[in-house]
């Protein structure tokens, strides 16, 4: 992926959780972002708002943001649709000569004025979420030497992508040969590469998955960020699509303390964790054996002090790491990674 | 649905299992079926190749066959694409003014000499996997009173649509208000309602289900078409959809005897029945207490006999109904269903 000179439209939503793709540009793709654009924060640190993005500070218009060749739409909303008020701001960075770039389910390239003023202006309207993928899972043999960690979770929206990327990162550093496989929009648009298996015909979700693993598989570890969760009745056929699809040896599981309902469905309770994690042991070792090999855990809601409580009481009931990825970093994911690597390639020999 | 004259086109095909769409027409909607298309089989009787479609003979062309409006396509190959050797009968029927009507992932509409020649004769072309549905699963209250049933299994192809319909056809004539939901493009032809769920983008798979027994839960039974199988790895996500947007109480487990690999993946043997119905019933059950009450048996490769043994071993070991639904009927069934039924309603009063 070549450098941008990246603006992030946050317009009216500048908060962690709705702006989670301007919050993940900003942590991961920080040397290529400019500036936020959100007009009714004007003025004030991004970090303040959005916990990362020093030392940047919000602008009000384009008109005040140094130069850029990209407006990039920073909210990933359930309905998948752009606000009606930031249609002006669109048009404004394509009379600028700037891409514009969106992961939401309603396509820019099939909006008439968009589309006529991107031909107008000579620039690229970038639609992450559009595929035409269409493979079934075949099932096909993988190299042994290849790891497969996916991240799973009690919920959507939890960390698994974050915690995806910081393994990936962790093993990098000690010189493992490890390579992150992005599934979702924000992951895509972080790393340059993947598919949006949420947006594909649920016949080819796990053709998906497959498809990604098998053209990364001369890597050693392959660390896949996870969608939804097994029992979430809205996103649960998609996080299948990944089990059966990437085919794990090990999985993170990921969640959030105090997060008691399910994420759009407050009448539903999350289960508890521990039928959670079986379950998702249980599926996936229907192909192979699969086992959870550590915990992410999310202290959003509680703060430091308890999570670290949490990390160690979850540390000495199931015997794995636990860590806030965030906080601790994850080094002791890496090295649960590791071991199970060794642990295979010894098994095989 | 109005009533139709019907031409099967089963050309080069004509055989129970690449024809299975042709089968269930003639079996549900035999009286709409005026001939079926086969120059290879011409002038044989259709239920020597079939096994249903007495007394029909196969034509060799549509001018041999009786007037019709509809030209049904009849099989429903894994790749979705019409054969090339086709194209000459579709192009005749359209000249001809007859409607033609499709299940393949490949869209006869979006084919540019398809639609110009229907465009010039006035005639429709009916793709029935085509939709455009785009709502998450929302876990809405549904009616109480109504039951829920979904065939589940441990393959695909062992008769899930079959099982849903003659279950559904045996509570009718016992007078009871049951409901057929089809969620497959073999399943909508004949009843002329439902969602071609394997069609759906991933991210609403569970929402197309739900919509489906919401729409219809003024029925007091609604027996739901199952798909793949949750052991399937190309289509475990769709099986995953229908289990948590249709939200069964209970399941019809099917199987085939004498299967022992995963269809279209040969090196990937089926797990243990057990396992399979243990997993379906624990991935259900997360969501509200859901629980299998009975077994289809496909003896297609074994014969009557052996089927017979096996029905009679199976109802042993687990104290639940078995049979094969095309010879035996589906009473023992449609028993399991009213007792579930009248278990749900005295425990909720």
């Amino acid at each position: 992926m070549m450098s941008r000179r990246i603006v992030l439209l946050t317009e009216g939503h500048s908060e962690p959780h709705a702006a989670k793709t301007a919050c993940s540009l900003l942590r991961y793709r920080g040397e290529e972002v400019v500036a936020v654009l959100d007009s009714t924060q004007r003025g004030k640190p991004v970090a303040s708002a959005l916990g990362v993005g020093t030392p940047l500070q919000f602008v009000g218009s384009l008109e005040e943001a140094p130069e850029a060749d990209t407006l990039l739409i920073g909210i990933a909303p359930p309905g998948g649709r752009i606000p009606e008020s930031w249609r002006p701001v669109v048009l404004d960075a394509i009379g600028r000569g700037m891409n514009v770039v969106s992961g939401l389910h309603d396509f820019l390239a099939d909006d008439a004025e968009f589309a006529e003023a991107a031909r107008r202006h000579g620039v690229q309207l970038v639609d992450v979420r559009r595929n035409n993928f269409r493979e079934i899972a075949r099932y096909v043999p993988l190299r042994r030497e290849s790891l497969r960690i996916l991240t799973v979770g009690h919920d959507c929206s939890v960390g698994k992508m974050v915690t995806a990327i910081e393994t990936t990162r962790e093993l990098e550093r000690r010189g493992e040969d490890a390579y992150f496989i992005a599934t979702g929009q924000t992951g895509i648009m972080v790393s340059g590469d993947g598919l949006p298996v949420d947006c594909i015909v649920s016949d080819f979700v796990s053709g998906a998955a497959e498809h990604l693993v098998a053209k990364h598989q001369e890597r050693d570890y392959l660390v896949v960020e996870g969608q939804g969760s097994l029992v979430h009745p809205s996103y649960s056929p998609v996080t299948l699509g990944l089990i059966h699809g990437a085919r794990p040896q090990g999985m993170i599981f990921c969640y959030e303390i105090g997060r008691e309902t399910i994420t759009g469905i407050p009448h539903l309770p999350i289960p508890p964790l521990d039928e959670i994690m079986r379950l998702n042991e249980q599926v996936a070792s229907v192909l192979h054996p699969c086992r959870i090999i550590g915990f992410a855990i999310n202290g959003r809601l509680v703060g430091p002090e308890r999570t670290d409580e949490e990390c160690r009481a979850i540390e000495e009931r199931y015997g794995l790491p636990a860590c806030d990825v965030l906080r601790h970093g994850a080094a002791k994911l890496a090295d649960a990674a590791c071991q199970l690597r060794q642990e295979l390639l010894s098994s095989a020999r």
